[in-house]
């Protein structure tokens, strides 16, 4: 992997990476837009006594970009109507968010003269980056060769090194949103990575689950789970010598597809070339399964969920990516409503082991 | 209260609820539709181990109904094509959910050789019931007089009673989707209840940590809450005798509204008539802000939050209604992507202390 860090003349980073030496003399481009004035009420974070969670608030981001006219994640070949990334030869850029959801923050505003026992509040921190895939606007990231694929999980994990060190940011969030069904207006293959400045509450009551199934067996939860869904086979749609992709006998979405390297690492940064490469090819069969399913792209969430950068060592982790598509049939979204949100509890119309049937019978061609 | 159970010809049961008695001679519509054959996979949960909760499964209820051409939950008046509910002189309908989500469930699938101690699983059980908030189809619950929603509140005590006491419903959840922004492609004002047969995570969390709470101060954690919010001020919308209505500091949802007693009742079953006019107040003040304040009906989400029906005493519940409105700003909604739904981290990028100000400056009239 060759990478090399930018400045941009806002002031904000960014990253090129490449599978072939990049360059010399590429320059990050122009600002592009004037970056937000800080507000008056700075990014901070309050605590939510009754879900034990810290909420986020980043009042600058109520006049955040939405349907820009041009591509600012398009290659910068104008100077007068600069975007976020450099043309060149790299793969895959990083960058800081201009719109922050989390980052340096300042003392919260005495929002509660009398709550503040009960509602705790703090400054914010964390990061939030956007990860441009690849230059090539039209296309998908499981349309991407395999090698990409591979840089990118290696992209996530040199990320994952460099935000984990920061004091301020607890849990490194690779993460792909994908589709104008779950909010996504820009279509240039792109994800983005939350830098938490805590441990958020999926992860932590995951680990705390992990740790006692350890505590219990002396096995790795996940671990155990894979070899049971290899053993068992109905819900694999990849097994390869590395990493497997599998519907979760537990899914909570129809075509919720989990993908896993065979062996315990905890993060991203434990893994070794021949597993990012076993991976990106698990990642890309989904991909494609998912996408070719019904001739349409699928919106989906896709995530990457590792060990947190908190300082503690987590052997209990097992870094995997969750992906749960939006749709539950052609054209009709599985709606997250009240039971979801407000209690919590998922209902599920369909069984993993028939969708899992419909993807495997999905023809791929992977190269 | 009137009220009066009835029974499907397709053995459903259906309850008519009145301010004024009923009269005599109201029967059950006629079958709407076949009823849907018991699939070859019946109603059952699994235990999804890393987030530690279950996952309901009925695969029944893909081929559920959408986008009906007529109103099911209009009054019935041709018996050649029967609704849900009947015509005559009543007031709220709640009828046993045709496409139920939970409900008696036999023996789950074998659907894992090996992982069956990793991936428990169970039968079915819980209750889907709907609840139809008034005969006419063009209004809304926010619109309703307030002795009609006073009597909803006695309503979903009724039913809350009556759910709480079967052994396979360890917790009722009276709910409202409104607006097709969440799903909802039914315009006829109504509601659902879940009696979920286990306590659902949000709760189960939420009631761990108002425990923890009174074990520490001796003192209730939203009792405490309502105490500093009404000190504070900035974030009450109302404030009663009995109830208010206010935005928490750690509000998640822009427009996120809490409706709770002032006195720490644990479940709706316990609230006395004058708490339950005065809550009808506050809520028909919060819903009517809301359309009010770009004068289209705000979608949302609207849940009861009360004590578990397990058998256990919960001193530490303190029933209350939390709204979450999906709009953050006209037209544009708050998606729910991979940070909340993957990480479970939310972040906001307006304060709570101004959407108060907004919707206390919306003037509605109360009667």
């Amino acid at each position: 992997m060759h990478a090399r860090q930018l400045t941009k003349p806002d002031g904000r980073r960014l990253w090129l990476y490449s599978r072939r030496p990049i360059p010399a003399g590429i320059e990050a481009p122009g600002t592009m837009a004037p970056a937000p004035g800080r507000g008056a009420v700075a990014t901070h974070l309050r605590w939510h006594p009754l879900r034990g969670e810290w909420v986020s608030y980043a009042p600058h981001r109520q006049g955040r970009t939405f349907l820009p006219a041009s591509n600012p994640l398009a290659p910068s070949v104008d100077p007068a109507r600069p975007t976020e990334v450099p043309a060149g030869d790299y793969d895959i850029a990083v960058f800081e968010n201009l719109f922050p959801a989390f980052g340096p923050g300042d003392a919260p505003p005495a929002f509660s003269a009398a709550g503040q026992t009960i509602v705790a509040s703090r400054p914010g921190g964390g990061a939030a980056e956007v990860v441009v895939f690849t230059q090539d606007a039209t296309t998908s990231l499981g349309a991407l060769p395999l090698g990409h694929i591979e840089l990118l999980f290696a992209v996530w994990a040199d990320r994952t090194r460099a935000l984990g060190q920061r004091p301020d940011v607890e849990y490194v969030f690779p993460f792909e949103n994908r589709g104008v069904e779950v909010g996504v207006t820009l279509h240039h293959p792109h994800g983005q990575i939350y830098g938490y400045p805590f441990v958020p509450p999926v992860a932590e009551r995951e680990l705390a689950l992990q740790r006692a199934h350890r505590e219990a067996h002396g096995t790795g939860l996940l671990a155990d789970l894979v070899r049971a869904e290899l053993d068992d086979g109905r819900r694999v749609i990849y097994a390869g010598p590395e990493a497997i992709a599998f519907l979760p006998a537990f899914a909570r979405f129809a075509y919720e597809v989990w993908i896993a390297p065979r062996r315990e690492a905890p993060s991203l940064t434990d893994l070794g070339a021949p597993e990012r490469a076993d991976l990106a090819r698990a990642l890309k069969t989904a991909l494609l399964r998912l996408d070719g399913l019904w001739g349409r792209p699928m919106p989906y969430l896709l995530q990457v969920h590792q060990a947190p950068t908190d300082g503690a060592a987590h052997p209990e982790a097992h870094v995997h990516v969750e992906i749960y598509p939006a749709l539950r049939m052609p054209g009709r979204l599985k709606y997250l409503a009240c039971t979801e949100i407000g209690a919590g509890a998922f209902t599920a119309d369909t069984l993993p082991e028939e969708k899992a049937a419909e993807l495997r019978a999905v023809e791929v061609v992977i190269d």
